[in-house]
């Protein structure tokens, strides 16, 4: 058996700004624009959905913003998070690489989405909203946003994806016992709901319809915002404390990473973790390659186009330039929830394009295989969505035993499975199975992308 | 809103010794029996049963036993576990109380049954031994000791009582995602089992039933030892990190406890947060007022007799001197399943018996409201056991109120409810209810105590 290691910051390294990539990017990211206009929108556009300080957040171009003290309060509970070195799964793979995990898992709601929805919940409710409409998938940012919402005094709605809502009722249970409503989607109470299912009346639904629908009660409601978990630029900015707390993790343990990994449905957890550390390059520092691992059943990032889309199917959000499989891309089941959206956020997409990092996709089985082996050497049982994390990073310490090279890996462990267990269950059973996306249907969803003008 | 405080120790505060209790009482505990002749046992007798180490641990005099340092090793990976403030609830409470909360859900398991089945997997390892067989009732034991073999690399073998093993198929493929093996008793595998069986083939099963499958199967193999989650000498004083470590936070926030609560179903989490400070009191240092919290449904210590029992129900096990309900009884349907044991751990019971502990039974429907309150307010959704202890600090809180007294009061919120999600659903649609146990069944189970000569 080998040591544990883990590295724990002392509470007043917790840090005390976001940081914003924007500030040290070589180009501005494109324009967000009106979904009837198609011309980029001003804030008061988005006035409706978001309090104006997410607003100014969303298009800020300084390096770093101070988190609220309030805010900071409420990360105290669980950060800074643990890292560690993952000693016993070293030997196991018998590789010469050094590998730390990020374990944002300790939150109350399990997984990194707490770092976003604290913030939002604190700026809606200085705003004077009483009440937050938003989606959920496989139920981890529904959650966060209902955690947070006790903590605020906020009303919470979540529009949690039908299939998931079936499947995961003890997601929902969650939600409730903080206080949150949640309803399946697509649901009769909105008119992007009532139209899929007038359409499709057993639709499973998708985050795309969640999104329409939560984005639809939040714009008819004077008191009632809506909030996002992931892709947008301050939802991945509040996740750079992850990041921001791993460099200093590290050096305290006098290493660097050569290789960042993390798993990528909208982008968030990702960047929460290699924000900082692309950044720093960026600005100097030693440039490590960084990872982003989607599902092959939904490859955002490795098969998408790189074009101006919905962020929803009811075409109801403004459209961003990102890596995008059509906004009516439904990918085949698999369970890995979170990471079933049909586009990526613009940053991670822009940074992909400007060479910033590199993408991979991995089938269901393999990341099952690879969480299995997690939970066997480290003892914690991963989110199939951090499973792909996990199977990046065991790849590349494979290659560092063929090559000979000790590299020092950095992993972020964004959640864990304790929520999952079904899927572990099929997975154990031998009942899951590899599915692939319709060709045909990635085709038809790439005609769908909208014709639009600016470059 | 009020602020979240955390006390967290640095890691080389993690304590090096564990606390015996023994050392510090006005008496010795009664001897053990055995099951045969009711004599006095040597520790030959528990050999086919346990390591020389573990057996030697078991009747220890001396204070501190140094805890391995590879034993400190794994629980560094979650230890010190944090200790917290709970503004929020207090503020909820509107109570001038100061409520601290010890959180052990921190653990790869999720409670704090691997802070002895580290330490059992260690000595059983060290000793040779391949494989370990248990007993659970709700999983938090079974499930503790399957991450405790992968880490150790040791077979275990989990007979789940068999209500519990079809009520909550999760917690078994969480023990099956470490490597463990999980089987419903009663069982067919054992003469125990399938004595049960033919006598009730629909049996839901019981610890106690659990238990002797379990033991049985380690003494008939030489390869193959037994491990037990509670109840004896050496597992409540490897939980005594708790307390030890709660007592140097409490000294960071410069406060000592006047009361302090814990759930007590076989007594180890209690123990474990609660005999540091009695022992401390015994030698000089304030006399805090110590409360056990048990299931009204399942009131071993408020109801139960102080007599020589055994420990299972096909009588396998030695006898010790317990506060128990009898070996035959089978308490009603309640959630909290790791507090549905018909006996008390000796030490527990010796400390009733000399007043230096207090007892109080709650029903289930007062203690899921607490941790819905809880949950709402601190942001951690506890386990249905947990919530016992919830109750007692709420209620002690609110009599701070009344008295307007300031007291600080100390509770071990020893594990959370992510795999009691049934449970939360059941009570948040109203359809739990508060059944007694029958009076006649519990003098039918008293009658069964055996007439036992030792004093």
């Amino acid at each position: 058996m080998s040591e544990t290691v883990k590295y724990l910051l002392e509470e007043n390294r917790l840090p005390k700004d976001w940081y914003n990539i924007v500030a040290d990017l070589p180009r501005r990211p494109d324009p967000v624009l009106h979904p009837g206009t198609l011309r980029p929108i001003g804030p008061q556009d988005l006035e409706p959905l978001f309090p104006m300080a997410l607003i100014a957040q969303e298009v800020a171009t300084e390096r770093m913003i101070e988190i609220p003290e309030p805010v900071r309060e409420v990360y105290r509970q669980w950060r800074p998070s643990p890292l560690y070195r993952a000693r016993r799964l070293e030997a196991a793979l018998d590789t010469p690489a050094r590998i730390y995990y990020k374990y944002e898992g300790v939150s109350p709601a399990g997984s990194h989405k707490p770092n976003t929805a604290v913030a939002q919940a604190f700026y809606n409710k200085e705003a004077g909203v009483r009440r937050l409409t938003t989606e959920t998938g496989a139920g981890q940012w529904g959650s966060a946003l209902a955690f947070a919402g006790a903590v605020f005094g906020l009303e919470v709605r979540v529009y949690m994806v039908r299939v998931s809502f079936e499947q995961k009722p003890y997601r929902k249970a969650l939600m409730e016992a903080w206080g949150a409503e949640c309803v399946a989607s697509p649901s009769s109470e909105t008119n992007a709901g009532r139209q899929i299912l007038a359409e499709h009346p057993n639709s499973p639904g998708s985050l795309g319809i969640a999104i329409s629908e939560a984005v639809e009660v939040a714009a008819q409601r004077a008191d009632t915002k809506y909030s996002l978990g992931s892709v947008l630029n301050h939802v991945l900015m509040h996740q750079t404390v992850i990041g921001q707390e791993a460099m200093a993790q590290l050096e305290m343990a006098e290493d660097y990473p050569d290789i960042i990994v993390g798993c990528t449905g909208g982008g968030s957890n990702f960047a929460g973790i290699a924000f900082p550390f692309i950044g720093a390059g960026l600005r100097g520092a030693p440039k490590p390659r960084v990872i982003a691992c989607e599902p092959s059943a939904c490859p955002s990032l490795t098969r998408g186009r790189y074009a101006y889309d919905f962020g929803d199917t009811g075409h109801l959000t403004p459209l961003v330039k990102m890596h995008t499989l059509g906004s009516t891309f439904v990918p085949p089941g698999f369970h890995a929830g979170g990471l079933r959206y049909h586009g990526m956020a613009p940053l991670v997409s822009l940074l992909q394009e400007l060479g910033l990092i590199e993408s991979r996709a991995y089938t269901q089985l393999s990341c099952f295989e690879s969480g299995i082996q997690f939970a066997r050497t480290e003892g914690i049982l991963p989110a199939p969505e951090a499973n792909h994390a996990v199977t990046g990073a065991v790849e590349e310490a494979l290659l560092c035993k063929e090559d000979g090279i000790a590299r020092t890996i950095l992993l972020n462990l964004c959640g864990h499975g304790h929520f999952d267990m079904q899927a572990y269950i099929d997975y154990q059973a031998g009942k899951l199975e590899d599915r692939a996306y319709d060709e045909a249907e990635l085709a038809a969803a790439f005609a769908t992308l909208p014709q639009v003008a600016v470059a």
